[in-house]
């Protein structure tokens, strides 16, 4: 059985904020959550990782180059808002319809490289992805370790757009403790027979399942996920890198 | 809270099985489950659908084109393979590396068109998806509705392969009584702002937190989720339809 269940009240974060304590202090107000195990999965909105990390730009502190600003008026944008996207990517796939679809440094391939405006304290703020979310997630787990008697995994997402299907969903881009792609490649189906495709992106689908226990207000970035044990590892692993396609096997970049 | 359990014991399905009846035993066997509600969600997985409702091909009864032959020639698959793909796909979006993305007639965009030979219980098969997901899961729900006082919401899944991520996600591909999108553009978010871009494909979130409660051997095929109520109405509604980006808004076929 899989559960999901919100922290209740988890304050506003600032730069330079601990995360850990206060996952801890939600857990212990929020019903059905209780004390953590090392079964555990905590699932992190990143807006609250990055914000914690001071990943936020000013707008007023943004100088658009004459590509921001080229870009910019053509997709109908502020260009100072393109400027951060640009500074966020490595390449931009598609920049069409109001939206810029970008690789980010980090090789993730989404919408305006992950920047946001939304939920940020400061309308004149940009909140941006962590840099190296992996090794955020890995800090966090640290963190918990000390705090706790527990060494919960685990995982930063964002909300991901897709190619040909309306929506968004919470992806992976960052983890520790937990093992991002679960295959089954050659081994045995039910009937005997061999499955041929089955590699299936445990992290991206346990990023949705918390999403969907969490309200949208932006006031619970974090949940709390037991019955993933089986993906669950005592070492941190390599995070969600895995997760990337490289640009080598990519068919629509 | 969400929770999402696997149902136990569901029998190889069949040509003509009327999967409801089946559903409600294996409820019935599984601990944590009990009767139904109508703020439950059954997650089928396609296959048990589509061998229900006669969705096989065998391999020896096709005739492949020489459009076919051609094709699997180039992706070197076997040309009847690569024909009942063809005959399941409206278009075909990339032929290379071994893969065909497509689009189904229903207008999914996939590899080979959703045809699978695993888990079938003869190897010269293919199971192809149902020829209208929608109606299936319309189907089931109104046979459950005959069968016990509750009218759970039906979500019929397949995996999918992502673009620029490696791995699968199980998303959704029918569904009834199931809101698949959630809208919250232009709402107010914790801090007072208007969130920009929050269109949640409940759905598919849904399709992935019901596959990490299944065994992957494929003898679980129905998972039952509790804790997604809002997202759960009286009528069927338009299904998994509006999850379809339109050729019109797509920046990559």
């Amino acid at each position: 059985v899989l559960t999901a269940v919100a922290l209740d009240g988890l304050p506003e974060i600032a730069p330079g904020d601990d995360l850990a304590p206060l996952i801890v202090e939600a857990a212990a107000r929020t019903r059905g959550a209780g004390e953590f195990h090392d079964s555990d999965l905590l699932v992190i909105a990143h807006k609250a990782v990055s914000k914690s990390e001071g990943r936020i730009r000013r707008l007023g502190e943004v100088e658009p180059t004459p590509r921001a600003i080229e870009l910019a008026r053509r997709l109908d944008k502020d260009p100072r808002h393109v400027q951060v996207v640009l500074d966020e990517s490595r390449e931009i796939v598609r920049a069409s319809r109001g939206v810029m679809i970008c690789v980010t440094h980090h090789g993730f391939v989404c919408a305006n490289a992950g920047v946001d405006a939304s939920n940020a304290s400061d309308p004149d703020t940009l909140i941006t992805l962590p840099q190296q979310p992996d090794a955020s997630a890995r800090h966090i787990r640290a963190r918990l370790k000390e705090l706790t008697r527990a060494t919960p995994a685990i995982l930063i997402t964002d909300s991901f757009g897709r190619a040909w299907r309306h929506g968004q969903v919470d992806v992976a881009i960052g983890c520790a403790g937990l093992s991002a792609l679960e295959d089954w490649r050659g081994l045995p189906d039910a009937a005997g027979r061999t499955m041929r495709a089955t590699w299936i992106a445990v992290a991206d689908q346990l990023a949705g399942a918390a999403d969907l226990a969490r309200a949208k207000d932006g006031r619970q970035p974090v949940a709390l996920v037991r019955g993933a044990e089986r993906h669950i590892t005592a070492a941190d692993g390599p995070g969600a890198a895995p997760l990337l396609r490289p640009e080598a096997e990519d068919l629509f970049r």
